[in-house]
């Protein structure tokens, strides 16, 4: 198939309705209405056998969670929305209705978020990539939760549960596995530490709540905790010093790090792609933050895992029983 | 070397020098303050061995030729500069050297083009792959050049030589070649073509000054006249006749046609990626629009090629002798 009939097969298979959609698909370029004058953009790759397998994850999948992390990065801005550019390289033998799942997941998500995908480009590769660009807008970039605004005392959070993506992929390449048939339990847990991989959620609501209730700095977590954190620490020139004993961990990620021979907390610490979001605020706005979680997604929590303090910019960890007492006083 | 490190080369090989550019490399996104409220926005990418193949370029001349050829895109549109956002894709055994000088290339040319690169993502693939977002801005998406303006009765235009990048990568093929050693003229031609095919420029102030004299519609020249000039006459539902005596040829085509057995003006019409405009214009504005392109560039001039007509809509295109004497009739 040639790139012209897979570039006209790109404006069949996505739905442009937004009004702010003046040119899209089919012209030389998008041409967008921009909900505000500051622009704030982000690209995101994903590569088929060095950040997903097609061998593990459906193409519908593949189509999700590279939307999905793109507007992680607007979510980490507090930003709820944007317009989405898909760049996808086809390798040889790949099908229509494959690169249909791919977009059309792609687009389910999208709507579901109420972001637009706004253009996009279709070509051949050696392999499967998906190439994600995304563009918010604010009136107001001082509202904007970048990466270097923590400041010592304040309390840091992160949204839902960490280590699950890790553990999910775990599960997929089974290394992790039901071992009692009759344990349905694990079974459910399993199956939803799978889709926490597969189906990321980008927590767009809740990085905008976070960002009005005063988020002073923000991260998602694609790379795990432990990494990212650790950028939150160098941007702002303090040390996040975070209490492994803190970290939110599911059932699943308790069940798996047992399977895998590692400590719960290390798995929620070190496993990446969890897309949860880990942000700073001073602790007179504890309650404001918690309440703005669950009233942009019911679903979800905050929990406090540590302070930000002078020190060597970064991120530590305490143990369980180091200083629980002394984070207690911050609050 | 892991991705992080990748990444934090991009910000020290990157100069970020825009006094828009407010956040860039380094935060989860990138923020610009936007030179007007719409914004217009083209995704780019090149694939080796698909649109390109590193053995017949230089890393310099990849990153200077995916710039060009996603900026191509803004110029088509009328816009004059914007953000770029770069995506690379490194194979096993890229050197630090190698991505150092597609970069250093690409952002040379930015900032000869008033350009900004404001971010972008390194990550690992099996092909050497760039994937360029840019982002142009307006304050009145009604002055931007679409594809689908043409009227009948418009004159037909493009900017430059034709067929020069075709018969450039014929001579990087040595499928051209000097034949006579003594044969400087040709020597010199057939450089030329080469770095036509390596290092395509982009139309931008022309672009804006075609747009603004009063083009009705535009494209970019990356697929080939015969391709580009169908995709105006398709979207505007009318018929761009065109005259293949009318083609602007360099010297080096005519010589690299000859030994490619072709006839100039079938190079000149079929061959992709020369990045030269193709827009439609009303008769009355010829003057204004000649003027315009020579006072935005003055190396380049337009040449009028055909005109536009009601009829199947697409191209057509008249021999040498068949229909001059009208076409000259509408000017």
């Amino acid at each position: 198939m040639r790139e012209l009939e897979l570039i006209g097969d790109l404006s069949t298979l996505l739905r442009a309705e937004d009004a702010r959609l003046i040119r899209w698909v089919g012209d030389d370029a998008a041409v967008v209405r921009a909900a505000g004058p500051y622009s704030v953009t982000s690209v995101d790759t994903m590569v088929d056998g060095v950040h997903f397998r097609c061998s593990e994850l459906s193409w519908a999948e593949i189509g999700h969670r590279a939307l999905a992390a793109a507007l992680s990065d607007l979510a980490a801005m507090g930003l709820d929305r944007g317009e989405a550019y898909l760049a996808l390289g086809l390798p040889q033998g790949a099908q229509r209705g494959q690169w249909a799942e791919l977009i059309g997941s792609a687009q389910a998500l999208a709507d579901r978020t109420g972001c637009t995908i706004a253009g996009g480009d279709i070509t051949r590769a050696p392999a499967l990539t998906v190439s994600v660009t995304v563009t918010g807008h604010t009136d107001d970039p001082g509202r904007l939760t970048t990466r270097d605004g923590a400041r010592p005392s304040d309390l840091v959070g992160v949204t839902g549960t960490l280590g699950d993506s890790a553990a999910g992929l775990a599960v997929l390449e089974e290394r992790v596995r039901v071992e009692d048939e009759r344990d349905e339990a694990l079974r459910t847990a399993l199956g939803q530490l799978r889709g926490r991989y597969s189906r990321p959620e980008p927590r767009l609501a809740v990085g905008r709540a976070l960002a009005e209730a005063g988020a002073t700095a923000m991260i998602d977590l694609s790379d795990g905790l432990a990494t990212d954190a650790g950028h939150l620490g160098r941007a702002g020139g303090v040390q996040l010093e975070l209490e492994l004993a803190r970290l939110p961990l599911s059932d699943g990620v308790v069940a798996a790090a047992r399977q895998l021979s590692l400590a719960p907390a290390e798995l929620a610490a070190t496993g990446g792609e969890d897309y949860e979001l880990c942000t700073c605020a001073p602790a007179s706005a504890r309650k404001l933050v918690e309440a703005a979680v669950t009233q942009a997604d019911a679903a979800l929590r905050i929990t406090w895992i540590g302070r930000v303090i002078q020190g060597e910019a970064g991120v530590s960890f305490l143990d369980a029983t180091s200083r629980l007492a002394g984070f207690e006083h911050t609050v």
